[in-house]
């Protein structure tokens, strides 16, 4: 059905525009972080790299799968080295760090969702069982970020800070697993994966939903 | 001489029991350190399953080997989020970490020796030269626990805490590839050097050996 | 004009001793991190075989090409066990970690040039385009210091310190691809890829040359 609605080359441009969009939001995470670690520009510059591609580049070597998204559209290379640039020179001049706004939370809910579902369709389309390709299309969403922290000498947010990032990624990733077995097209599959992951991290976002977490009973604490 | 005694379905059923309690010993290692270190549920099954098998994994990118035991046996990846939930479950209702039973210790024990000694095997499988094999049986056994410590923000136990873990490890891989030189067959040889590796592991747990520490001379300090 | 200047088994010989002074320095630096962060023997080994081989390694992952280096030259890794027993005696007699003698800053900036300009020549010939080649060789050449200090629990001093580690690595591998492109013999263009890098650090290290850093504007501090 989506796919009569619009035409091929609309979608085309629809899923690279999503694509650069998360690119550019996971580039940006890791420039904010790599900024409050005091990274120099070489340091930022390899953080903000490690978080757009790593998670895809870990998925590919797991899978042995060549080349890299980064080899393959190497641009994006340049554009990371431009982007750093730019984002020292603003911090210089101006100093404060949007983290947060909504245009970048919607980018990186995008992007969640179409790693995921990229990732997920990339490894059934490697033969990969159902449950690998999910964690497959997990892993390339949400290791970059993973990958980031632990250079960054944090523990990874995306396993501690109780809002499901990885679990967005799943769902989405069974969404496309699902409705492929249903006899949608991949397209359609992986848009509408897409939006279910965004959609349910965008909900996680405003609603502030968080996990429940283990707490140690303080008997003892207690007088 | 063990392959007479034992009837060679009654190995393959020792072997999986061994295997077995390794990965979940691991598990719990994983779920123990995940858990103090404050983690979320995402957090604990991810560091719960690099602990189990990210030596493993890591031992088969290091030689090109697919696919992963993960991948293979895919259903320990719904024992592993059930482990996670129940390991959740019960600390709610108990709250304390009994780290260090002797079950757990025993089943870590002949972990450590197992996948040490398979690693090694499999290596050796795939004509690497004898130290390169026992190496990589000693990163399918050991670097589990490097890579949970690494994503958890601590330096590796293994590589501070002075029991020697990795030596054991070594050992064990040595005795396989000695052994089989000497005309063992390798189930036998399998289940000498897990010997060795697990009994050298318990002897350190029960005696407290501490491997020999630099420690920096404080002439200064002196009045 | 190098190569009728120097024949061959002289050339031979002195990239070699390069080779050896370059392992020797990094797994120095290994050593000397894992020994003040409190590690033991066996972690001294670990981290100094990570941060001599580990770039490599890789490299040689990404790029999906075996043997490694440390599994074709297996006697290092009997060196490194060495070098590491004898670093503990030594530390145990003295004390003094003399980390910046010239000698090993010598050493370091020509195991950085040669490393860089050898993982840019091997992607070259693997197919690599340049920009990607450039890249690898960088990662080849600083990252089994990124991977050393990752595993010791610190921010990579190479994305930390200003010193431009990484930078240096890279201007050697563009002179590779420049001057292969101009028609150089390959033995030309890495010996003077690796001065160029080799030249750039030591200059660096003598004038104290530090990036500029990002400061965080601190208006509301002001009165």
């Amino acid at each position: 059905m989506i796919d009569n609605f619009l035409s091929w080359s609309h979608l085309e441009s629809a899923l690279a525009v999503t694509e650069a969009l998360g690119v550019l939001a996971f580039t940006y995470s890791g420039l904010v972080v790599a900024a409050r670690k005091g990274l120099d520009m070489v340091g930022m510059a390899m953080v903000a790299g490690i978080t757009a591609f790593g998670g895809g580049t870990l998925r590919d070597i797991l899978l042995d799968h060549r080349p890299f998204f980064w080899v393959e559209h190497r641009y994006w290379l340049w554009v990371l080295a431009a982007l750093t640039l730019a984002f020292v020179l603003l911090l210089r001049n101006h100093g404060n760090l949007e983290q947060s706004t909504h245009a970048i939370q919607v980018s990186d809910a995008l992007g969640l969702g179409l790693f995921a579902a990229d990732g997920t369709q990339m490894a059934l389309n490697q033969g990969e069982p159902a449950v690998v390709a999910v964690l497959m299309g997990m892993i390339t969403a949400v290791f970059g970020g993973v990958l980031r922290d632990i250079v960054c000498n944090d523990i990874p947010s995306a396993f501690s800070d109780r809002e499901a990032y990885a679990l967005c990624a799943l769902a989405g990733g069974w969404t496309l697993v699902g409705t492929l077995s249903l006899g949608l097209s991949p397209t359609s599959a992986l848009i509408l994966a897409t939006a279910v992951t965004a959609g349910i991290r965008l909900l996680v976002v405003m609603t502030g939903f968080a996990m429940p977490k283990w707490e140690r009973a303080r008997r003892s604490a207690q007088p």
